[in-house]
């Protein structure tokens, strides 16, 4: 009996438990929502294959420096350049000196053409004969050997396996890390491709198929939980995938209710999320997707400063990384939701608005000066309203309306109404 | 030609890049050590086949209280019970009133034969007709009500979801949360049974096949990244292994070098890891396997009191959950590293050692006293060793002697000497 009642429910979404939502709109069938969903992939992946700008497309160019994915043997190629020079100044009578790039915010950029941050061409010379720079210098050379030996083996170490490797040098693991950028600059690859690889906490399901590794994974058939998303983004490959977008989740909970509804089968899509803040591997991740399917990326965070931050970091990068921003960052992710004037729109009950404390208002006013904001009038007009009106909610507000509001009725009707911006 | 050198080393595990270790014990074949492991299996299948002593075995029974996995028909039956005594006492004349268990600490007792701390029966009254329960009374209503939504339709959310469907009743989290406690004391269900589910964040990989809400896994085929585990154990199941042994992992960095590695072909064994504190999902299903599959677990932590803190939550679960001990915790895990006393067996270089702050030996004489540490005297004659030297260190230590010591040299050389408490 209760079962039956059970199925009964299930056939109908909009009474999706006793809480009925005053939103009285109920979405098209799926079909017609997916045909919108198939204009968007085209027209998103046109856009992607046409404006491919780079840095040396640029006047600039010449004066800014950006790092590339290099395999492991570059690197070790790169390393060994880097010690030849050192010997050369030597025999030139300079002594045993490295010269690096700085990584100073001084140093920084923001170029809106690329619409991400690289770094200016200054550098700084470390020599071994000074005292200032002798500590500095040695780490650098041990640095270096310690990644030409990762590439020989091309295994993988994550930056606590690194510092492990010689306390009695680094002495605390922000020497070894900050120098390990240094690396990264110096041979112009990126950190994973130094094979010093972050630890992943992202996860993915929906329709991709991918190997990690040599094994193959197929993300329409990893349950509930989802695939681990690999933390060593050199092992992903022969991605696949029949998806019309990616679902960028910005946390847990929603990612759960999602992948045990198989959203993605309903609208075909792949769902992944960094659980909060995005790691280097997720990020890595995300943007390996969306170069090599051409997909369009819909975001859906809590509608406060930090989910646009979250947006920030996937689409222009964080600062302390700037020089790897070309490798980390997605270009054109879409602000699906939850929206700021999504709160009125879907008639948000007042009790799951959260007012924003003075420090979520500070966050929002200095994102309103940010390039990355500014550049999208309608991204200042939502977060211009959320400071207005001091009011934040989490995507799970929309439980408000009943457990399953968010996949039988939310995200349907947005896709529907093409309400991304 | 780097490609070539790279095999070599490859290929000769003990001078695995230049730091080369003092410990001059290399490791026999791997056949002789599985075979030693094969005894571990059987002795373990053996014994947790027979002593599967349960509450219901002791004296104490009838006046402890322990909770039961339950399908979602059976908990919507206990919660339509709960409602029916409610309104018995109402036709008595007592009013509108739950009889809810006592979780407080006076009403907890560890019991040593189950290794494991119980609820004692202690039952207090939550009458609505009351000024200081009313709004207690009626939160367990609606949260009871809610659940049985929950089972109704079989569908899982989190505790947040929960929360946010009524938030003007409860308030804040605190409250949604605790009550939540007290319905699947009610209900004498574990809180998963209540299709509230805790966010997953562990990983598994190695030689272990199981179902996802229906998809089969392979984790031999999770390449680096491993297999998210699912958030809701209910929808994992038809468990097979070969393994020999489960390797409990403290940590990220040692599960990625783990699974790089693919240490699970050299020895069979299925690798799991939380990442630093156990999360409910993760305790589940370690308990899942253990239990299904009868293998040893053996616990790969920090040296240090929180990494013995994390073996005692798998162990024997954390206070504030304790009603739910029986379903959460895994019995009989052996620490099998980075025990204090390999700190000079491997020769643990001084630098990589780090010297134990107030709060550490704070803790780590608190662990002394309790009953989980002290029934097993081998582990009390170690964390007496850490307290006395003062000094810890992480499994990353090893990276000392080489990226890839742990997987070729210590981990091989513990399992052959059978080296586990």
């Amino acid at each position: 009996m209760a079962d039956k009642k059970g199925k009964r429910r299930r056939t109908d979404p909009s009474s999706d438990d006793e809480t009925h939502h005053p939103n009285k709109k109920v979405p098209k069938k799926d079909t017609i929502i997916n045909k919108t969903l198939e204009n968007l992939r085209s027209t998103t992946s046109a856009a992607s294959s046409s404006k491919s700008l780079s840095l040396a497309d640029l006047p600039i160019s010449s004066t800014c420096r950006e790092v590339r994915e290099l395999d492991h043997e570059s690197v070790q190629y790169e390393i060994e350049l880097q010690m030849l020079k050192v010997i050369k100044s030597i025999l030139d009578g300079n002594g045993f000196t490295f010269q690096v790039p700085s990584r100073a915010a001084a140093n920084q950029l923001y170029i809106p053409e690329l619409d991400r941050i690289v770094l200016k061409d200054k550098t700084s010379l470390r020599p071994y004969a000074n005292v200032s720079t002798v500590r500095k210098a040695t780490i650098t050379a041990r640095v270096l050997q310690l990644i030409h030996q990762l590439c020989l083996k091309d295994i993988h170490v994550t930056k606590r396996d690194l510092f492990y490797t010689d306390v009695k040098l680094f002495q605390d693991q922000n020497q070894s890390d900050s120098v390990l950028d240094d690396a990264a600059c110096m041979v112009g690859c990126t950190r994973s491709s130094l094979n010093v690889i972050a630890s992943e906490k992202g996860v993915v399901v929906g329709r991709l198929i991918f190997s990690d590794n040599g094994d193959m994974i197929d993300c329409t058939k990893m349950g509930m939980g989802g695939k681990a998303i690999p933390p060593n983004i050199h092992k992903v490959g022969d991605v696949q995938s029949d998806a019309l977008f990616i679902l960028l989740v910005e946390k847990d909970a929603a990612f759960i209710r999602l992948s045990e509804d198989r959203f993605y089968n309903r609208f075909p899509c792949i769902i992944l999320t960094a659980k909060g803040q995005p790691d280097v591997a997720t990020r890595l991740f995300l943007r390996k997707l969306k170069l090599e399917l051409k997909l369009p990326v819909l975001a859906l965070v809590d509608s406060d400063p930090y989910g646009l931050k979250i947006l920030s970091v996937y689409g222009c990068g964080s600062k302390n990384m700037s020089y790897d921003s070309a490798n980390l960052t997605t270009p054109d992710i879409k602000w699906l939701g939850i929206r700021p004037s999504d709160l009125d729109k879907y008639k948000i009950p007042e009790q799951c608005r959260l007012t924003m404390t003075d420090q979520d208002i500070k966050t929002g006013k200095e994102m309103l000066e940010e390039d990355f904001v500014k550049k999208n009038p309608k991204w200042v007009e939502e977060l211009t309203l959320m400071v207005k009106t001091k009011q934040k909610a989490e995507i799970q507000a929309l439980s408000a309306f009943g457990f399953q509001y968010l996949t039988q009725v939310y995200l349907p009707l947005k896709l529907q109404e093409q309400d991304w911006i």
